[in-house]
C-alpha cells in the first residue's frame, strides 16, 4: 500500500534530481503575452494528460522508463514581475548546468527561453540555437518593452551575436524583422523546414540549444496556442526535424513553449505537446555522455 | 532553490502521512456510471485548481496551513475491475483508520463511498451515515449489477442496517426506492435539508460518516456532474449543513463524490468542489482529539 | 434479440399515436431568432439526454411508464420559410386536437407556439394562455416582420383578444410593450410569479394552454438559450408553478421553447428542459378525462 | 445607405464625447492576475453581446436611447507594464472628471479601479467607496508586488484613509485581511449585502464611487471569472443593491470588473455583465445634475 | 489622449470610405442555413481577433498599413427576411462599384455572395467567377426555396450563364448536381485545386470575382463551419491558390463565407479567416489601377 | 401528415431489417477505456449529425438512398459488465451473419470489435482482418485484464492465429508489442499506410473484416477521441485506403471505433466519422452478391 504524498510528474519521470541526467522544469509565466494568455498552465496540463502517452517511442526505439529524468514541476515565479521571474529561471538553469545535467524546459510564453539560453551562453562560448516558430520574435521592442515574447529571439541575439541563430517555419512578423534577419543577423527560413538537415550537419559538433515554439505547427495540429498562425508544418515534419537533431552530438538543452491548454478543450494540444516532450527528453538522453 | 521532484497536493496539504491527522485520497473510478462518465478525473482537477482557493476559511475561522493534512493523491485502481478497485479502497481506508487518522475521500462515482464506509463499520458498531444527494441510490440492483452508483446506499444499508442512514436533498429515483426508504429503512428527506439540524443534534455523540454527492447542489451551482438534476440546494444551504455538522462530536470521515470536471469547462465546479473540500478538511480537524 | 429499426423517443414515450393520450412533437425552427440561433436542435438534444432522467416524478408521484405517450419527433419544417413552417405546425396540431389528444410541444424559437395556440383557439372559444418568459414578446413588428419570436404573444393576442393572456416573470422588453400590456391587453407580472396561484384559481375551469419560454428561468439555471436575461426565477419556483397548474382542470396543451442546446456544453440545460418536459407530460396525463 | 467606418459601442451608446454626460471606457489589463487570466477581453465581449440586450430597463423605467453616453472603447494600455497602464487610466479619468462627466469603467482585473478612484480622490476630499466583491483585496503585498488585484482595496485605502470604504459580500481572503479590516480600517460585511441600505442612507450626500467585482455574484450566476467563489449573492440581490444606490445623490462613477469572457462559452456571463452595465449607466444618468 | 467613440475595424483598416481603394463589409445572415447556423457572427469575430494578426504579409511582401481600406462593418440586414436582405447587399455593392472601389465581402452563409456577384454582373458583361468550396451549391431548389446556401452557385449561373464559373475543391453534393455541372454548365474540379493555375492563365484579362467558401479547407484547418466536410485542402494549398490569383489582372472583388465562429471555441478558425482576409485585401490592393 | 413514432437512423438508412443487405448497429461501451471515456455516445452522435451529410458519395458514385440499409441503433449493453456486453454483441452479430447480411458496426471502445470478429471467425475459417489504428492494441493483459481496448487485437489473434491480421498506421504502444508483432504474429506497418495496396491485392479473394480505429487519423483531423496520437494519416489517405478496399471481393463487415463525441465540441469529429461510415456502407453494398 502506498501511503506517500502525491506526486504528479510527466509520465514516468520520477527520478530524484541527483541521479538524473535530464531535468524537466516548467515556467508558469505569460505576463508579456499580448493577445490570449494562458500558457502559464501548460506544464501541469501536459503532466496530467501524460497518463494517455506511452513511455516507449517507436520513433527513437527508446523508453522513458529506461532513463533517469527528474521533473521539478513549475518553478515558483513571482506573478506579474518579469525581471524577477527571468532571474529565477536563470538561476535554476545555472544550477542544473553546474550539476552537469541536460535541461528540458516547458513554457510559458516564449520569453522564458531567454534566461535559459543566457545561462547556457555563460558556459558555452560557441552556443548555437535552433529555433522553430511561426513568428519572427525579432522586434527590438514591443509595446515599449525590451523583454517580451515578441522580442525574445532579438534579446537572445544580443547575447549570442551573429551566425548563431537558425530560424525555421517563420510565417509571421513585421516587415522590418524579416529585413533585419536577412541582413546577416539570423538564418531565417520562411514557411517550412527546408535546409534544416544541412544546418544540423554543419552544427553537429557545436553546443546547440533547441527552442520550439509549438505554434510552428499548423493550428490544425496545435490549436491550443494564443496566436495561431495558419500555414504551419505538419506533425510528421516536426518528427522529421527531431530525427535530424539526432545528428547533433552536443545538444545541451531544449524547450517547448506557447501551449495555452485552455484554448483547446479537446485535449489534443496537450497530447501533441506531451508526445513532443517525450521525444525531446529521449533525444537529450541519447546525447548524454557518461 | 528548490530542486525536488514535483508534488501537486490539494492546496497547502503537504504534510507527511505519519504526522497528519487528516488524510486525503481520491478514487479515480467511474466504471458503473450509467450516463456521462468522467468522475475519474475529479481528484487531480480539484488539486490543480486549488491554486485559486485561499487556505483560510472565514466560515470556520480556521486555516489549512495551521493543520497537518496528507494528500495521498489518486489511489492506483485497476480500470474496469470494480471488485478489485473496491478492495484497494477498503484496504487503504483500513490502514488509515488503524493509524488513527481521519479520512477525507474524493470520488469518483458514488460507489467508491461503499468500501470506505464498510471499513469504518468494522471499527464502529454504531456508525451512522449522513447522505446528501439528488438521487436515492437505493436500488437493489442496476443493469443486473449489485454494486453500482445507483445501488451504493442500499449496499451501505446492507452493512449498517436500519436507522443508520439519513438522506437529504433527494429528488430523483424510481418509485420503489422512495417506498422502500419510507418503510423504515432509511430516513429520507425529499428536495431539501429540512430537519438536518435536528438529526445532527440526535447523532451528536455517535460516530458519523458524511457522504456528499455534490449533485445535491442545484446544477446551476454545480454543472460539472454526469446526471444533473434541477431543483437542488444552493451553496449557502450546503454551507449551512456544514455548519450544523460542527455539532457532531465524532465525525470519522467524509467524502465528496461525482464531480466530472470535463463537463464544466468554466472550472466553476472544480472551485465549488475545492471550497467544499477545504471546509470539510477543516471540519475534520476541528474534531480531532489529541 | 432486438432487430428493429432504431427509435430515439423522449425517455420511455414509445407508445403508438393511436393509443396515446398525450402527443409530443418538436419544431426545429429558429428562423426569426435575432441574436444567437440554435433552438432548432432542442428536440433531439432533449431526447438523447433523457437517458439520464428517471421516468418517475417524486413531485407528482407519477411515472411516465404508466401512461401512453407518443413522441412524433421533429416535424419536417421547410428551413427558412416561416409561413410554410407555421402552416405545418398548425395542421399537425389540428389533427392531434381532432384525435382528442393533448399536445406537448417542444420549440424551437417561441414563434412556433403561435400556430399551436391558433389551432386550439379554433376549438376553444374561451382559450386562455399562461405565459412564462423573461421577455414581453409583445412587439407588433420586429425588423419589419409581423411574425417573429419578438412578436409572438402579440400575434396570439390578435387571435385570442383581451383578458386571455397571463404573463409572468417578464423582465425584458421595450417600454412601449410594457405600456401596451398595462393598457388592459395582457396581464403582465414583472420579474416573478407572484399571483400565479390566484390566476390559476380563476382559470380552473377554463381551457388553458401553457407556454413556457425556458428563459424565464435565471440563466444560472438555464444558460442554454439565445438571449439569457439575468434576474430570473429559480427551478424551485418553476416547480411551484407546475404544482399550481394541477388546479387547472382543463389544460389542453403545453410547450417549452427556446432551448439552444449547443450554448450549454455541460448538458445541464438539456437536463433542465427534460425534467420540465417530464413534469408537464405527467401534468397533462393527470388532466386526461376518459 | 450607411457607408461609414464601423463602430461597435455598448448597445446604443453612440454619442460623441462632448455631448455625453456619462463616458464608458474599458481597461484591457490582467497583468497581475494570479490564477486564470483573460479579463483583458471583457470590454469588447460585453459590447459585441450587447446586441442581445434591450435599451429599456423595466427596473429603472429608463432607456439608454434617451440619454447621451459616449463609449471610448478599450484604452490603449501597454501590455505587461503595470505602472504605465495605471498612469494611462488615471490620466483618462482626470480628463473626463475635468470635463464634468461621469465615469463608467469596465475592467480588466480589479487593480484598474485604483487609478480611477485615485483620480476622483483628487477632486473629492470626502470620496467614499462602496465595494462589492467575493474577495477582501486587502493584502498589503502579493507575490512581492504592492500593486495587484489582491491589494487594490488596500491601495485605495492608502489614498482615502479610514471610514471611507464599505465592503459587502466578502467571503474569501487571508485571515490577516479580515483582522485588519475589523480594526476599524474598512467596513467589511461578510457573505452578503446586509446593511447596505443603511450605509447608503448614511452616505446619501457624499461623493460615492461604486466598484463591483462581478465575482461577488455566485458563480452559478457568473461563472465567467478567474477565481469563482461559491456562496455569493444572487442577481436579484445585486438588483436590490442597485436600487438602494438610487438614494445616493452624488454618485461620481462606477465600475464592473473581473469578467473573463472566454471562461463562460455559454455567453451568459457577458449578458450578466451587460445588463449590470446598462443598469449602472442609467443609474449614473439619473444622478446627472444639469 | 484619445477621447473618441470606439471603432473596431479589421486590423488596421481604419481609412474613410472616400479615400479607400478597397471596402470591406460583412453580411450577418444565415437564414437559409439548413444545419448548424451562426455564420451571422463571422464579421465581428474576425475583427475582434484580428488583434492577433500582423499587418505585414510575408507572402505578398505588402502591409495593410500602407494601403487605404475602409471597413464598413456589418450591414444592417433584416433578420429572417431573405429577399430584403439580399436587396440591401446588392444596393451596397452597387454603390461601392459606382464609386470605383474594390469589394471585400465577409459572410454570412454563402447565399450572400449572390447579390454581390449580381451587382458586378451589371457592370461587367464578361464577369467570371472562381469558386472554392467543399459543396457544389448547384441545386435548383432546396427545401422548396430558390434562394438558399445550397442553390447559390446555380442562381449565379442564372445571372452569368455557361462557361463563367470555375469550381474547385468540390467534394459534396447530390449526384444530379455533379451531372448538371458536367453538362457544360460550370467547370467543376472535384476534391482539389488541380488546374487552377491554368484557369487563372486563361482568365488573366477578364474581370474576375473570387468567392471562397472557407469549408473548402479541410475541417482540421477550419472546424468553425456549419457543415464540415472531411478531405479538403490544406492551408498551404489555399495560399498557393491566392498566389495564382496574382496573375489575374482584373480582380473586381472577393469574399470569404461560412465561418461560424462559435463552433470553434479555440479561435483558430477566426485566425484562419482573418489571415485569409488579409491576404485577399492585399491581393485586391495589388490590382488597383490608379 | 406523418403521425408516427420518431426514428433517428443514420442518414437515410431507414430500411427494415429483413429487406436490408447491410445492417448498422452501435455498441455503447467504454468500460475498459483507461484514459478519457465517452465513446459510448458515438453512435447517436453520428446519427444526429448525419443530417449535415449528403447521401451521395462522389468518391464511390453511389448513393445511400439507392440501397437497403437497416440501422438497429445502440445495442442494449449492460453498463459496467464487460463479459455480458461482449456476449450481447456476439449474439447479435451471429444472427445478422446467419441472415446473410453484412455488418457495419460503430464503437464504442475498440474492444467491441472482438465479439464481432469472433462471430465472423465461426463462419469463415480463413477470415483476415485489416486493422487501421494509431495503437498496437497487442498487449496480452492490461491493468490485470485480458479483455481491454489495449488487448483487443491480441485477443483477435488468439481467435485467428498468425498471418491473418494486417495493421497499418501504428505509432504508439509498448516496446514488447512491436517486438511481438515482428515475430511473425501480425503484419504491422508503422506510421503510415504503405503497402496497403499490395496487401489488398493479396487478400482479394479472402473473407476480410475491416476494423478502423478512427484515431489512426491525425488528431488534427479527428480530435474527438480519448487518446489522440499526433503524427497520423490525413483524411485523403484514409479515402485512398477505402478506394483500395474496393479490390477486396469478399468484405464481410467493417467497423469504426473510438469516437468520443463530447471531446470535440466543434462537431467535426462526428462529421468525419459520419462521412467514413457512409463510404464504408457503400463499400459493403458494392460487395453484396445477389
Amino acid at each position: 500500500m502506498r501511503l506517500k504524498r502525491i506526486e504528479l510528474p510527466f509520465q514516468s519521470c520520477v527520478s530524484d534530481y541527483k541521479e538524473s541526467d535530464v531535468v524537466i522544469f516548467s515556467c508558469p509565466m505569460d505576463t508579456t503575452t499580448s493577445f490570449r494568455p494562458g500558457t502559464r498552465f501548460a506544464g501541469n496540463a501536459i503532466r496530467i494528460d501524460s497518463f494517455g502517452i506511452e513511455w516507449y517511442s517507436p520513433y527513437r526505439d527508446m523508453s522513458l522508463k529506461d532513463y533517469k529524468t527528474c521533473d521539478l514541476g513549475d518553478l515558483d515565479l513571482p506573478i506579474g514581475d518579469v525581471k524577477k521571474a527571468l532571474k529565477v529561471i536563470e538561476k535554476t538553469t545555472d544550477q542544473i548546468i553546474k550539476d552537469n545535467k541536460k535541461v528540458m524546459m516547458i513554457g510559458g510564453e516564449h520569453l522564458v527561453s531567454y534566461p535559459v539560453i543566457k545561462s547556457f551562453a555563460k558556459k558555452y562560448d560557441d552556443l548555437h540555437v535552433i529555433h522553430l516558430d511561426a513568428h519572427t520574435d525579432l522586434r527590438d521592442e514591443f509595446f515599449g518593452m525590451k523583454f517580451s515574447h515578441a522580442t525574445v529571439i532579438r534579446r537572445i541575439f544580443d547575447v549570442l551575436g551573429k551566425d548563431r541563430i537558425y530560424q525555421f517555419g517563420i510565417r509571421s512578423g513585421d516587415k522590418h524583422e524579416f529585413v533585419w534577419a536577412s541582413e546577416g543577423n539570423t538564418h531565417l527560413r520562411k514557411f517550412d523546414l527546408e535546409g534544416l538537415d544541412l544546418i544540423v550537419e554543419k552544427l553537429k559538433d557545436k553546443p546547440v540549444y533547441i527552442t520550439i515554439d509549438l505554434d510552428v505547427l499548423d493550428p490544425s495540429v496545435f490549436p491550443g496556442t494564443g496566436t495561431p498562425e495558419a500555414g504551419g508544418i505538419t506533425y510528421k515534419e516536426l518528427l522529421w526535424a527531431i530525427e535530424q537533431f539526432e545528428k547533433l552530438n552536443n545538444i545541451v538543452g531544449a524547450d517547448i513553449v506557447e501551449l495555452a491548454p485552455q484554448l483547446d478543450v479537446s485535449g489534443t494540444s496537450n497530447a501533441v505537446a506531451g508526445k513532443t516532450l517525450r521525444e525531446l527528453i529521449l533525444l537529450l538522453h541519447s546525447k548524454v555522455i557518461k
